[in-house]
Parts: structure tokens; sequence; C-alpha cells
């Protein structure tokens, strides 16, 4: 079975396992402030030409997310978000548990506009009984998002101007960011996002590393005692230096993007060989994710030789499904598949 | 300088390296549900001697105690431990961040008794205004505690059958739980531990993994749905197999209390040395943890070479100190210390 | 100016404020256990046919609603309710406050289906990542609902028969019971609502009472430590036979129902006048609050003799507004208004 | 009969229920913008000589309490108060439930100095690992205190220096407050309480009010959003005017410290009546609650006629007992009392 059904299937690259290796008998000082983070903070800063930029690393996408969220908001507070937002469907009420609502808007491929964030403020503020609601308190986005999609830059500067006239800072879910970064339609870098945003993170698990999420906060406003937030959410791990040592490798010399680069090659090639043969997509992805709308008889033969995710039923006979990429797709794989694909 | 500050200066056991390295290529299935996984979970429940417990992976201490406390408890409900207790002190009020109340007892040595169990409980229940205060609702120890004390048989039989008795489901951390199987003087196995005790975990960071600790679920009413909160919590890694090859390896042939058995002889020489020179201990630790209390020029002359905590002020001219051994602790710098003490 | 804005513009019924006068200097003991607390509970769970149940008098609806919710969920589940719901938008995130998702499931009138119910149900539990989304862990409705729509006894067993098949506890707020219970065409009575819920609360502060509100616990699963979760949320009075001394006036002869009806025949004559003249309502009300459609014209007509609340746009010309009659509205006032409206 | 056992045992001022029954038909706003709370409010301003604070109405004292913590502090923070502070004991984990730790340091009357208070911070800031602790975020006083003592000018303005030095807003909890301006020997006015203070609270319920409790913030950064606050936790009343023209009575022409100084006056008679016998006191009380440890023979003799509260064993055989008046006190029933001590 060769298996496209999630970016997370195997281990982390070769790179960073070989780095753990060399430093493993290093003595360090726990909780993330040892040399290893220390470097990976500056390689990070310099990738997102952001120097006064606070940079944090914690465990995964769910800790980060409530981490920087509850962190941010007061109690009557919420993040706005796409109906579609991680934080809305797939955490498990995770910022709820921190007490916070999650309010959404619709979205057909998981982006949000300008314009409906200026509509969710403009509702509440305008509602003379806004003080019995919960007030927006910041603006969540994915990029990409859950549906492979990404934000122009043009977009982004919509949300970021738009934000900052409402006073709420915008926070970029970017735990498949290096996938975004190497999209080929993309004109957004780093420097971009760090200036247009007040906090996102730089996503490790599903762009080679083990574990780990990069948060970069650039807005002075939300550095304050940010590490207090981190070890009360159980992410402050005592070797930190785990985290610290991955994203130096990752971002030392340019392996985040370059890898991330593979994967969307390769999913390019699977969705040129759908195309080809004529089937339609649920969403425009430029990405490592890939959402083609299949009949149910070519499910059942791909389904013979390769894994992939269900999306959704799309109709009586047909059927949305997920094909992934990764830093650890082989090519050969994906060519295998494609000649499959053409021999439908 | 040669470090005996804490038991996580390294990165993890070369066993481990090696496994992660032999199977990093390997796809698998995320979310803790992999074959690594499982087969940890079989070596753990073996070694309890529980064929029916839950085990799941999770992150760091922090995040364990806060997702384990918060699946058991009501709302009006706290946390009985030890003034001393981690939940207490050292969690940036991770367990209030939950919604509970840490509810402490005091405690000479990091440990608690049945007796004062059971006081908290009658002082509770007998007061006509219980209602207006936090109802006991678990008991929470450490084994070995802060202190590097450990809990005899005969003590743990005691504190459960109060618990049981009082309906307070007992949760033992075992953040330290190596070097307290190891310790010279316990006579408490992990058979033991999981007959006496309704959840535990067995910490993975500070004996000998890069990360993770691994919760047993002994009481049946404790499991229901302990995955959910494990996601909200942050704890459900995508690579969720990098929890169970570590904890797989650790568990394997032995290889967690051998390690552990390692950092506690060389504890117990460094004790040795303090005891022969006259030097009295703040705690009667028989584990990888030792706190001898020393002059102010004994110590400025130790810091030349080494490092290690400072632990509290004894009085104007002494202070209590700790030496913290762990599985990466060398014996030739335990001995390089034994000499340099001996010839104070 | 004749106001029609909502059903808290007055005080309360003068019976009840007789017996306060009455009752002032009595000493009694505090926090709910009072002789006219007891007495109080007596009446209701006679009303209720429910002799096993439990009665707690809390404060007002946002804090009943928070309090019985946060004590039946655990921590990854959340309340099932119509996008409408009070707890879904008017509560100032009071639910999630608690560490809980508010489940919405859509409506055209405020009131959702046992269909509807089944299929959040059976979406989660089919879903293969249900842990990794919130639970539905309890269904909440309100009879009448924030449209004045009832539930019929038809609909309530069917949502109360897939509620227990689910094992989803069925809450019903009452905040407006009374008129509920006073519509001409509703069929449930109190004993209905004890059979087929397991708990639920019957509003004074919009019937009658200064503030209040008595929660009925049916299930005995749901009793337990109920006192404790008043007193953390802020509801046990110290002087708790303010709340015990309304609700006895209120339930000891019937006054309840009474004044409910009053009400509703009321709006009822509001609601004929409008219809009368052709215009369309927003929902098929027959409790106290009646939402017509009107031109913009009438509207501005209206306003100059009546206070009624705005509810939404319609249309470019027309406009949902809200006429709310209580226990105090005066009948020559409801005369005057439809005579206004006949003569438009 | 005749009770002593707390300040809550009857009704409200017969002025306060012959405004309720005066007002009862007048139509107004509800959720507190009423002209009742309005003026109440510009009595209450004007009494603290602070225009420019706002005053807002709540319902009790548990519910102020977490209401005001919890709009003040982010997650990280902890409220610093009295071992016995009401928020550390008898709000059954009120403020935890918001999600804080209640930072308690020892106190032998219910007072902390502002020693402690810097202690705390500098014991907090000074620790190297302060970042896995919970930060002091604010003050909690009682002013008078659990045991009926109260600060003087003095030590306020020590407390309220250190507080600012520190950056940790003040709070008062006054839900005795009046009995604590009528204490003949307190030098410490409601204008002098505004200065010193950044947020407290004049209680009602405990000084002639049904329920009610009035909080006046005074630091402008602590204002901002405050009626979502109150909102959220269930503090927000739909007749918001029952609180308001309590308070409005009570503060138009000072009957709150006039009935306050009524019922400290015939404590101080019982205290005096004690003392003349020889019995020594627990807590050198100048307020409404009194207590005297009395020998077991003498408590038989008393619970004859009157009823008072067992406040704590004092010796095998003694106990520490409450005696407590309130505007409701009747002066004859305290001389029959002083009659019966004499002839002990």
């Amino acid at each position: 079975m060769i298996r496209f059904e999630s970016d997370y299937t195997e281990g982390a690259h070769e790179r960073i396992l070989k780095r753990l290796v060399e430093t493993n008998e290093e003595q360090t000082s726990g909780y993330g402030v040892d040399p290893h983070c220390e470097r990976a903070r500056e390689f990070i800063k310099k990738e997102c030409d952001t120097p006064n930029a606070e940079v944090h690393f914690l465990v995964g996408g769910t800790q980060t997310n409530t981490t920087v969220i509850a962190s941010i908001l007061r109690p009557h507070q919420g993040a706005v978000t796409a109906t579609t937002g991680h934080i809305a469907v797939h955490e498990t009420g995770a910022i709820e548990a921190t007490g916070h609502k999650v309010l959404t808007v619709p979205s057909a491929d998981g982006k949000i506009t300008a314009e409906q964030v200026k509509e969710v403020y403009d509702a509440h503020w305008n509602d003379v009984t806004h003080e019995h609601m919960v007030q927006p308190g910041l603006v969540y986005i994915s990029h990409p998002t859950e549906n492979g999609t990404t934000y122009t830059k043009a977009e982004l500067e919509a949300l970021s101007k738009v934000c900052r006239e409402c006073g709420l800072p915008l926070f970029m879910d970017g735990a498949r960011m290096g996938y975004g970064l190497a999209a080929p339609d993309s004109d957004l870098s780093l420097a971009d996002i760090a200036k247009l945003c007040d906090v996102f993170y730089i996503g490790g698990t599903k762009v080679g590393a083990l574990l780990g999420e990069a948060v970069v906060i650039v807005n002075d406003a939300l550095k304050k005692d940010f590490r207090y937030m981190i070890k009360q959410r159980g992410g402050m791990l005592a070797k930190g230096r785990l985290l610290g040592i991955q994203f130096e490798t990752l971002f030392e010399d340019g392996l985040y993007v370059d890898i991330a680069r593979h994967a969307v090659d390769l999913a390019i090639m699977i969705r040129d060989a759908f195309a080809k043969k004529g089937y339609p997509f649920r969403y425009a992805s430029t990405t490592n994710q890939q959402f083609p709308i299949l009949p149910d008889d070519v499910l059942a033969k791909l389904k013979e030789t390769y894994s992939f995710s269900f999306w959704e039923k799309f109709d009586d006979t047909h059927s949305v499904v997920r094909f992934c990429t990764s830093w650890a797709t082989k090519r050969e794989n994906v060519e295998r598949l494609v000649a499959d694909i053409e021999a439908l």
C-alpha cells in the first residue's frame, strides 16, 4: 500500500535526525533557553525580517492555537474564523476549554475576507445588545487553509488593514506554512506575513520535523509573559532543545522551503493527472493537499494500491477525497500513481 | 563545567535515537494508534501486571497532570496534594486554569499520609457549610517526590485504602518513576502501584526519553473518553509514534529501570561522600536527587568545577543545594566529584 | 409612551410584594433552606407531579443555564441547541466561559427536532475523527422559544425519546415557561415536561417575580452536589428566602399560570388585530411575544404612542418587530393599541 | 429563640420595601440602565467623592468577587489574599473556576500587610523559575474582614502604595462595608477607600438590602467592557432596577451608615458585656461580629435562649462563637442578652 493519506505518516527529515544524534550528549539548560533554540530563533527572525519579534517553540497545533488565543483574549471575547477553521472544528473544543467562543463566518474554500471581518465587527458593535454577545477579539486564519488554498498578498493586506482598523489582532495558523510558501502561485513570503500579521506560527510537525511549531509574535502588545502561558498550557518542554535543534536545521539554509517545494511539486503532478482525465476538484489547491471529486468505481480501483483520505460525499456516485504529499513522499510513488490515473 | 543541575540536560538514551532512525521511513497512522504505540502499551501493561489498563502517551508532566485531573474532577472539586506538590507550585496554575482548586496539606518531605487525606475529607464533610467550599475530588501524590523521597508499600497501601473508602481516586505522578523503582530501599513495584492507584504515569522525559509520559488508567471509571481529553489539552501528537517508539524501547527489555538504577547508584555515591564528611541532608532521599546542606565556602569551592541547583537558604552561612544524576551521568564525573568532596 | 418592549419593564406582581412585606421581619436561615423555599419546593413538585425531583432557586436565566450545563457536561462535551438559542447568542459566551462549546443546529422558528438531534449525534459518532471534535453532551431547548413558539407534546416526546436513546440529558429553558403553559394551542403541562425532560427551569423573572428561576432536576443522575454548583456560580443568595417567598406565592394557588394567561390573552388580541389588517408574522407565536412584519410607515406611526422592539430588517421597506405583553400589561393599553391598528 | 447567628436573617430595611412597592408599576428599561440605577450611581459616586468612577450593581458577594477578579487578571495571574479570605475558603472555588489561583498569605486576624504583599511580589520575581509559577496579579482584601477587624487609614495607605509600586490592582471586598464605616475606631471613609483602592464594592445584602452589591471601579484601566463581564457571569438582572432602587434608598440620605451604626452599637454592647465578665475574644473586632471565647457550660446556658454561630474549638473546654448583629437587630433583644451575660 502506498500512502497519500496525510503529511505526517513518516518520522523526520534525515538531517534533523542526524543533528539530534550529533548533539545528543551536549548538556544544555532546559525550557527553551538553550543555544539551539537561540540559533533557531535568530534564523527565523532573519527569514521573517523581524529582528524585534519574539519566537517561541511549542509542541503541536492545537496547543499552539490554544496558547496564543488564550493569551490574547479577555474573558468576554472570541476568535473570528471560518466555519471550517481548525479551531472551530477539529480541536475538541480546546479554545472553548479556555473560556472563549469561536465566532464563525461562512467560507467556501477555508479562507475569509476582509469584508467578512468588517461585517462581524460592525454587526457586533451596531447591535444595541452587544454586551449580551461575545465580542470579536481577534481574527484567526490558516495559510494554507484546511482546504489547501492560500491567501494572496493583496488578500492578506486587506485583512490586515481591516484588523488594524478594528483593533483585532490577526493570527495566522501556519501548520502547513511551508507548503504555502512553496505554492507556485503564492506571492506571500514570511517577511510579508510578519509585516501583515500580529502573530503567526510556522509549522514543523507537518513539514519535516518530528513535532514542533514556531510561534512568531510580531506585535509588541502580545509579547508580555507569553512564556508563562506556554508553561501553563503544557507546551514548555524540559528538553526544549528538541524543538530548537529541529527548527535550527530547518531554517539554517532553507531546508524548510526546499522540502515543502518537493511536496508541492509532487502534489501538482497528481492534480494535473486527475485534471487531464477531466476530474473536477473540490477546492482550487496549489499546495500539498489535492481534493479531486471521483466516481466510486475509480475510487475502488485506486484503493487497491493507494491509501488516501475520504473527505466528503459529493453525490450518490461521487466522493471528494484527499491526496496528500509531504517532504517524505517518494517521486517514484507519485509517478506510479500518475500512470495509474492515466490508465483509468 | 560538569553539570549535576537537573535530569534533563542531555538528549535521549542512544537506543532510543537508534530506533527513531531505523523506523524513520515507516509509514504509520497518526495520533497514537500506530504499531509502535501498541507494542509499547503491551510492554507497559505487562510490566504493570494490568492487562485491562488503558495506556496513553502524553507529551510532558504539566500537560499530563492537567489532562488527568481535569478528566476526573467535576467543577466543584479539587485535587488534594502536599503544599510542595508540583501541581501546587510549579505548573503556573495549570490545574486552576482548568477550573479546579489545588487543596494543600502540609508536608515536611513531599509525601502525604493516609491520615492527612482522611482529615481533609472529614474536615470537609463535617463542616456544615461544606457546600461553600471546594470538595476534595482526588488525591495527587508523586513518587518519588520533588524532594527525592519515596513511598513505602505500607504507606501506599494505607493511602489507597483511605482513598477508596472516601471515594477519592488516587493519582500518582511518576515523572521520575524510574528512579523510584530503582531506589535501594524501595519495596514498590509497578505492579504494586497499578494495584494501589487508580491512575498514574510513568515519566519518560526525565528517564531517558526525548519527551513523553505514559499514563496508565487502571480504574475503569476513569477511562471513558480520555482520548478526547488528550486532544483538547494539546497532547495528541500527529506523529504519536514518536512517543510510542520511545516507550517501546524503554520497556521491551527493562532498559527503563536499568538506566534509572545507573543514575541512582551514582547519586548514592554523591550522598555517601557528603555524609562521610559530616554534612547533613535536607531530605532523606534514596533516589537520583540529593539535597545536602552545605556551608557557603564549600559551595563556592564546588561551584568552580560543578553546576548544581540552589534549593533554599538554610541559615546565614548554609544553603540547601540539589545534585541530580540521570541515565546520562558519567561515572568518571561522579568519581571526580566524590574525590573533590573527600578533599574538602 | 405605552411600553410593549419586553416582559420585564415592571416590578413584581402585587401579591409577591405584599408577601415580602408581611414576612420581612421573620428570622430565617440563609442559602435556600428556609421554610419559604421548602414550601415553594413542595408546591412546584406537586404541580410537576414529581415528588422525587430536586428544586433549586437561582437568580437569572444566564446564571441558571450556565450552572445547569456546567454541572452536567464533562470537559470535552458540548450543548446542542438551535442557532438562535439563548445560550448560543445572548449570554456573552457564558457557556464557553465554563469551558464548553455550544453546538448549533439550524432552526427557522427557534425549535429543534428529534431528527436534528439524531443527526448531530450520528454525525459525531460516525466520524472517524470524532475524538478531535466536541462530543454532544446534552440537548438544550427553550419553551417557549426566543421566537414565541412552543413545542407540542408529540414533538417533546420525540425529542425525549431520541435523547434517552443517545444518552443525552434534555434540558428545557423555561425563562418564559408560564406563557408556554398558557398558550391556547399548547398541550404540554408541567407534569408532561417533568416526565419528558431530565432537568428544566420555571422562569420567575419574566412571569411576575422580581427575579428568580426554579430549577427542577428530575433525573437522579444530575442531582448530585448541585448546591455546590449554585454557590460556585454565584447563585446561592444569602437571603435565599427572597426567591422562596416569590415562588411560594406564584405556585400556592395557580397564580403563575393565571398571570401568564392574562399576558397571552392580550398578546393574542394584538396578534389578531395585525392579522385582520393583513400583516404577516415572522413566527407563528401563540405566546406573549408577537412578531409582525410591518411596513416602515406603519412602524413610524405606531412609534408615536407605543414602544416595542426592533427584531430584524425584513426587506427594504419592512421590518420585523416584537410586541411583548406580561402579567403587568394593562388591558386598556392593549385595547387602545388594537384600535390604533384597526385605524391604520 | 432570639437569633444572633448572622446578618442576613431578615428581609430588607422597611424603607427599601416601601420604595419597591411605590415604584412597582413604573415601566423602566432593563439591565441596569434605568433611572433608579442612575440615581443610585450618582449618590454613591458623591459619597465616594469619585465623579469619574464607574458604579455597577451585582447580585451577591461570590459573584461580585468572581466578576471583578476574572475581569482584571490574565490567565497566568492569581489573586493575593489572606489564607482566611472569603475567596480562598468560602466560595466553592469560584475564582479557580474562572481559571485563576488564589495566592494566600498567613493572617492572624483576617488582614494582610503591605510588607506581606511586597514579600509575595519579590518572592515571585526573584525566583529564577517564576515562569513556572502563578504571577501575582492583584491584591484582594476585605473591610471589615471575615473576623470583624478593620484596616486603619495608615494600613490601607501602606497597602495602596505597595500595590501601585508593584503594579497590582487593589480590590476591597466590602460585603460588610457599612459596619466598617460605622466602627467606632475606624478612620476610613468611603472617599479614602476610593482614593486608595482601584476597585471595591459596597455590600447591600448584609447591610439592609434584600440582595445586591455595588461595585465601584476607580481605576480607568479596569473599566473597559465590565458590563460584558457582568452579563457573562450571570449578574446582569433583567429587572436591574431592583438593585438600583435599593442602593438609591440606602445612599440618598445616609441610611446605609445609619443602620450599620445601629448594628455596631448593639454589637459593642454585647462585646462589653462579655468583656466585663472576663471572657477573652478571638479577634479584636469593633464591628457587627463579635467572637468571644466561652466555656462550654456558658455556651450551653446561652443556647437555651439565643442562637449564634460556632466558629472553632478553642481548647477542650472552650469554643469560639460568633454573635452577629445587623440593621434589623432589636435593642430589647440585646439588652436581654446583656442581662443574661451579666447574670452568668
